[in-house]
């Protein structure tokens, strides 16, 4: 597979970027827009037989979704150190951080790459931080099973959040 | 939860595109970038023991990632014959499709909502049609197990492969 970039433009700079590419694939011209989002974070915190989840206003989507904690790795940060502020943030819990799965979320056209974490000993925050400026969460706690139920039901619709809980299900770590 | 629209404006127009919107949530203002895309489709297309997946390269990623079948729903076009084009232009088959799960790929910034399906009882169809522009695509019969496997061995990042290869062995349909 012989790649080659010809032109690259950004045509909108902000949190989330896009950019214009023109490559060459096997010779072939391809002109694809690219949206550019910092690697981000996503994280399974269990206690006991029991998952953190996390409802919030999803203006993408126009409605609330159900979703494991997660956020943007802040410029400066490491992966576990973003885990462990998004856990802060979201939850109000610190944890011991254990690296599971990596993955895009929408290769297709975004460069948003995820570390998921597991994160388990966990303890409650006293003093919370401020939330994120556009977080209203919710946050529950849901039985793995259960979890694992509202997949396959129509309850959780993010697709990483259904990744994270089902491959943690077949293989926990 | 009380969400308002205060202001929305398109900063980029094309096959992908992104707003800028101020809404209220619970009375407090929220600038946010909007990636919009189109609805798509996703397909776990089985043969025997053995599902589809596609290799190509990802501009967003800069590699080669193994996806399950996947692509756009076009102007005017249902979800299950999108997923039968997509099918037809990414692995040559047709067959009997059953809608499974949904999900939102990025709902914190993007819209794009993939319908998934299982597609059964498949065919190979003779004549291909001309595949997408932008696809180098590399076919691979992969044993579910075995794409179990990968979901957890890193030869599988994408999260929507991961989350539908899962899903398919937790609750084949």
């Amino acid at each position: 597979m012989r790649v080659k970039l010809i032109e690259s433009r950004k045509v909108y700079d902000g949190e989330v970027s896009m950019r214009l590419e023109r490559f060459s694939i096997n010779g072939r011209t391809v002109d694809k827009e690219i949206v550019e989002h910092r690697p981000s974070v996503g994280i399974i915190a269990v206690e006991d037989d029991r998952i953190f989840l996390v409802s919030q206003y999803r203006r993408a989507a126009d409605r609330a979704l159900l979703e494991i904690p997660a956020g943007k790795i802040e410029e400066g940060e490491t992966p576990v150190a973003a885990a462990k502020r998004e856990m802060d943030e979201e939850i109000g819990y610190s944890g011991t951080l254990k690296p599971f799965l990596k993955w895009y979320l929408a290769p297709g056209y975004d460069t948003e790459l995820m570390h998921l974490f597991v994160a388990k000993n966990l303890h409650r925050i006293p003093s919370r931080r401020e939330m994120d400026d556009d977080e209203d969460i919710a946050v529950k706690k849901v039985r793995l099973d259960a979890a694992v139920k509202k997949c396959f039901s129509g309850e959780i619709t993010d697709a990483k959040t259904i990744a994270a809980i089902l491959a943690y299900r077949l293989k926990p770590i």
